[in-house]
């Protein structure tokens, strides 16, 4: 799902950041220099931190072939002499049978998989799991976690899973729950989690710890981990979140706590990227067939029927375009990054009537974030009241279509508006997702379990990887127009392409 | 769920319209006079046909102990001399293994079954069911069919079986579909219906023939049903279309056509009175469970979280009260019957905050008629098209809510409001309501075949009868909120009784 | 769905009940006579106790016009001067807006509705909900709930709202639980029932009680009530609970204990008489719709394909029936009402390949409890351990059809078999059957508070009532192969009648 | 899921292969040698077709860095200078925007993933997708489509999409649906199949084409589609169908026909290698969730409660290790792939006492396939018709854990088993099953479009790949018990390792 530009340029920016090296082994500091931490050079390898002016230290591992590792900060980067201790897993008897369990350390994941026989290596991530030496004492683990921004299926499954994960594969009791998302760091009590007490909560939707926008005080937060003594923070949100959860990683190691910092990304709208997908997208595409279903029965029993449907995504389209396609029933899907145009030639109105005229009712979906600028543009008093609901693109849209055939008296439409969000986001993960959910929490604490901070747990390639922050908060993940995806989006629904905006 | 106030006035005025009465045995003309179509003194029964003023002829049988029959009128009231024949059921295997299969001709079913044991016996209806005489000849009956108004779980239930239910109980193989409501009798053409092609048509939602409002004109349509050989007409549809198909049986009637019309009455919002419940109904309630689930998920996980959702019930608040009983999660449910206010002691806003300092959050339930006056009040300018979303209560009761604790700054709030209208419209019938559909279909064309016209088939009481059209047209069914199943709602949410309006 | 021959018995068998009467009033006791408890003869009234042989107290009131009162026990029967006390609701605000809120004192609800002019009034039953007077102070009120036999949904729904009835309603804070039937009354530790512990149990399926079969033992039950001073009793169950329910009673009674036995049927099967339907079947119906729905699209795919499915209804084929009507897939329905067999003309085996020449696939629907004559005459040794799993009728019949067309080699055929008996058992109630539990339960509780014991809430032609325990567990509730609703069903399957037996 | 051992045991067998070469280039004939078709040595390719004994073309190529791709086969291997055509694709409104589109000559998809710094490169795919040129004239082409073996969430969506496919990205008309299977070719007629007859048909379980097991006689078969003037064949199925494929594209280049042979691999239980998983395995394990559900009620509702599952998968345990990975209700899942044994200790009879005595109740999943071994040895007399049914291991184990406590008499179990198989095969694709197997049909008709023969469709690490008949059929996909996914299901049931055998 990443256009090939972007990666381009990507790769491009990774190796300027390899250039420049030096030979010292040194650790991160606030001088924003940059330096190598070690070269062998036998086998070719390079391994490079690299400061950013923005505070940000990137970690890469130089191969052969074009080999890079995006590595994700260690404890052990900016503390001396921290104890290992032999992982507790390896007593556990589900895991004797198992040859090989511990992740090898040189384990990566390779990025981009679509090659040629004589591609560059190009980008991999650490692989996530088990390792054979762990940096925390269970007895000495303080852990908590918290939930921020909107509703996803699979937040309580996350939840249960770091919970039940700790305690189970690796003896630790002292779990908390943080309350309404980072805001309750520190204007809130926490609660105290066991495995009995979230023993169900993957059945239910929602998040049993309550969530928040905003709320992000870094101080604040940091001053009451150390307070309280936590020295796992495991943080699930989208990438504002992550953003949040990189600047509290930041601040501990300028502290030098030997805290542990883990993020979950969560998005049901998939917007961000390197990942496979986000969590709870299954659920949500699977949910929103309903509403689609309901659309067409809606539009196909009445004459001109149509049928509109709004789906999450505010800046990108995945939930719409994956929903369409998995549906069939729809005529025309609109997303936010591919504009489009109501009035004239080659625009939505003259289409709704085309295929009206051909099959007597239509189906359309559009994204929350589609279709913005009309929308803006068309609000120009923002003071009456009403005027707040038009900002909503499906209210917005479904009076624009009625006042266009009420004035045009060509045909008479009937016209119903569907607007299924709350009922997609609230509702338990399925099957896949609670599996999927499962393993990522459980990544997550291999993670920090053996020591590894600032990196989100992600599916790449259908592996599980360690994801240093930056990577999938620099950018949001998009239906990329000029890819194939959409393509094959677009000739299932014939919708016409909008390219000949007036 | 009718008042006894509603009853014993309706009773009073049977009595009054029974005590006009004379020896002769007329037919019923345009004359708007009164007559009696016989009387036997031996066993105290009088039967009537008064006509009132608007040209409703009402057809009374009066027995002993207070009994009342309200029939439904019968060909043979204005047409002489009709030849019957024997049903073709009785030739059928899988009615002769049962005994009394055909109704006899002195069923009725009581109205009124909590009694003392004292009580007058008062109203019956005609029991419905198979007749061992017919008044047409399998080969001789063309059957219509159409759906008017909104979508209703098990529309095409209803349509299957008066098609499946002509064809395998009587043998009739022309039926015939009329396109989009009443205005398909004479702007669109028909369709042919037979078994195969409504096999699978139950297990969709919506109405396969299309439907529409309005379009009523009653000569157009009998001229229609005069040139297109009709002679039975099924029609299925709310009050309105119900009012709209007892005009038409009185201009057929009118014009001494021997064409029987048959009304399956179709509301979700179950407010049609008389009968049990309307068909769709327990589907509704049960679909509304997910958005209140969802509405429950989305307020319990954030802080003073408020989830709203908005239920069909235009006039009648049936949907929103069981499905609040149903539920158990609802802190409020709002319905058209019940008046409530917003401002001051006692109010909506007071009860939203108390809830919310004891819970932390909150279901409100609100049917689509409840607080009109309080809508009508706040849209005063009617010229910004953004006011035109605000005549939806649920729009604009969650601005409302919004604006008051934006207002107050006491507490913040989220709102999350779910609209699930046409999600719920459109599925199709669960079991419960695909087995009555049934039912009320086969007992219409039981009651056509048998010469009964101007009138619905209806459960009363768990019973299936023949019901005159004006008592399901006279008034609407509404929920009597000085009736014990408000109390249950009321004692399962303790929501305030809103009785102290300021 | 009773026939009107076992009907007109027990009305020959009640008036034969009331002839036999005297002017004393007494209590019952164990003598084995018969005494009338009043008579008013102005009003024709006569209120008759007789005990049959069995120790059973049948309490009667007979008035004008055939109107017969099959009351129910009262603890004011056997117990002299009893304190009353107002009813705690006069003072709940939910109901000072609802005027005659309280049951009055002659309200019944007639048994048999379908009426001539003047057929006599026949059989009542005392109207159920709350009483002005409680012969309970809330103080003292020491309530058990147990539940017995299968699992049904709505079971949860029943207990949730007896706790929260008793206590929102009546201001009751002590109720227990009885663990896993009636032995755990006497070998288990109860628990304890609040609103909180009960709040979310009706979303899951089950029984949180606990429950099983056996384990009656009258005087061990008797004595533990009185040692844990319990003084309402709620037992939820089958026929066969019912009448250990009624020992309970009896035994109560005769040791002239304050405490009220109430009863809340339960069977998935429908098979409980008098009632219109018992909780959790509607539910039943549903889900078992998934089942047909498979073995449908199973027998559609392949060439001469067979789609099994067992539901089920051990003595009464209800669930079967109706399923078959609500699924209109099926293609032949066996119940154990209706005698089938498979070889030769007109049997089974012969309808098969019928069936299958014709269409090229079949469903068939078995309640579990048909055949079983079949199935006996077939099991002839019975010391192979597989042959326990033939008294499966489903197992059996799969495998009877299999060797049938093996043998035959006339046509290869593929049969699937399916018995999702414990996936619907399993599932909660669905919106319909909740509010019906939920009314049930209600009743149940303003029965017991108002004094009434020795009852049954039942609904009765749509009304709440209290039924006496013998009305129930005298005979069970049956398909009536003679009535109309099996005859719609046959019409749909177009099966044969299985009349010409060989 | 590739075992590392078998994964080094096959690169070792390519490495070997491709030692075995020449300098010509040749066609591959029914000589039995091994013939290189060209080498480049300045960039170090070598391709090579290596024909096995067993009539198998090997095609592969080898690159730098131990770069190897498995090439599938294509028409101008065996037929020269076929002319090609620009695809049609090009003048499609909907690819006009995509840029880069068609699918890079040079596009491969690696197949391991998890690789170290200077890991060989290892095994590639052809990737799928359309290509700028086509083999074919849309209006010469001749397709047809089968479907076998067992029936399979999505089915119908790949019939769907293949006709769509071809229809509206490539203007063929002429489809053809193949009756019940592969014999369907010779003893049945063919149905036309057309975008409109396959409208709905993924809404809908099971195959709509019919299927069978067995019926492949390659002469009859490739004679047939000789005669029919079929050029394309899409072949849905498992792996025994696969290799029936295979037979089919063999004889097909034998005799030179220009009919290109497109597998969609078809498997509920996730058992064919290389790829991702099958379409319908998500669906599967979603639906198995209410089996487990119901189980794990029906067991906590009564004291010493056990809910059997048996879930599908005869030679692998993936649905079964799934689907309690998604519950986590699961206390022991039983798979084909680990073996273990019932009495002693370590048996699974003491887990169960065990597990009843700590928690009260169990949930047992067993998958078709697991412990064969033993049911074959408790089976003694083959001719009881009772044993038949014992092959069965779900009803099997049922009897016998029951006999085992029956025995004991230590404890009273409670057992009830549930098999959900044909409720599971038969529903629907879920969304994300309809994406899925939506782009496999595409890809498949891209690549028989392009000349393409011999291949399967299949995902390969998360994109959509060509991969030889041989390599999924050489072996089956299987759970590792020495893998993490194994030992994370162990340590979620902490179940025992059966190791201990007596």
């Amino acid at each position: 799902m990443v256009s090939n530009k972007s990666q381009r340029r990507r790769e491009k920016n990774l190796r300027e950041a390899l250039r420049i090296k030096s030979k010292h082994k040194t650790y991160a500091s606030n001088s924003h220099s940059l330096y190598v931490t070690g070269e062998n050079t036998n086998r070719r390898i390079r391994t490079t931190m690299a400061s950013n002016g923005d505070d940000e230290v990137i970690k890469l591992v130089e191969g052969p072939a074009g080999y890079v590792l995006e590595d994700v900060p260690h404890l052990s980067d900016y503390i001396h002499d921290l104890t290992t201790y032999p992982n507790p897993l390896q007593a556990n008897p589900a895991y004797s049978v198992v040859r090989q369990y511990f992740v090898h350390e040189d384990d990566t994941v390779q990025e981009k998989i679509v090659v040629h026989m004589d591609s560059p290596r190009g980008t991999h991530f650490r692989r996530a799991g088990p390792r054979q030496k762990v940096y925390f004492k269970p007895a000495d683990v303080r852990a908590c976690i918290v939930t921020c921004g909107g509703l996803c299926p699979g937040l309580n499954t996350v939840i249960r899973e770091i919970v039940c994960g700790l305690h189970f594969m690796y003896g630790v009791t002292e779990v908390i729950g943080v309350d309404c998302g980072f805001r309750g760091f520190y204007s809130k009590n926490t609660v105290s989690l066991t495995p009995k007490t979230v023993s169900d909560i993957h059945k239910r939707g929602g998040t049993i710890l309550g969530t928040s926008r905003g709320g992000h005080d870094t101080s604040k937060i940091v001053d009451n981990i150390q307070d309280r003594e936590i020295n796992q923070v495991y943080i699930i949100g989208g990438d504002g979140t992550q953003k949040g959860a990189n600047a509290i990683y930041k601040e501990i190691r300028r502290r030098g706590l030997k805290v542990a910092v883990a993020g979950i990304p969560k998005t049901i709208d998939n917007d961000i990227p390197v990942i496979d997908k986000s969590f709870g997208f299954d659920t949500a595409v699977e949910e929103a067939q309903r509403a689609i279903n309901a659309a067409h029965v809606e539009a196909t029993s009445v004459e001109n029927g149509i049928g509109l449907v709004k789906l999450m995504g505010r800046y990108s389209g995945f939930i719409a375009m994956y929903a369409t396609l998995a549906s069939r029933d729809v005529d025309c899907c609109l997303i936010p990054e591919s504009p489009f145009y109501l009035e004239g030639k080659g625009g939505l109105f003259e289409f709704i009537a085309k295929r009206l005229r051909e099959n007597g009712h239509m189906v359309i979906v559009i994204a929350e974030g589609a279709g913005q600028d009309l929308v803006a543009e068309s609000i120009e008093q923002q003071d009456a009241s009403g005027n707040k609901l038009l900002k909503d693109v499906g209210l917005w849209m479904s009076l624009k279509i009625k006042e266009h055939f009420a004035k045009q008296s060509v045909m008479d439409i009937t016209l119903k508006y569907i607007d299924p969000t709350y009922m997609i986001r609230a509702i338990p993960a399925n099957a896949s997702d609670n599996v999927y959910s499962t393993l990522l929490a459980q990544s997550a604490v291999h993670g920090a379990m053996a020591g590894y901070t600032g990196f989100v747990s992600g599916l790449v390639n259908g592996r599980h990887t360690y994801i240093p922050f930056n990577r999938i908060t620099e950018r949001q993940n998009k239906v990329v127009i000029t890819d194939r995806m959409w393509a094959r989006m677009l000739s299932s629904t014939n919708q016409p392409s909008f390219m000949n905006s007036p």
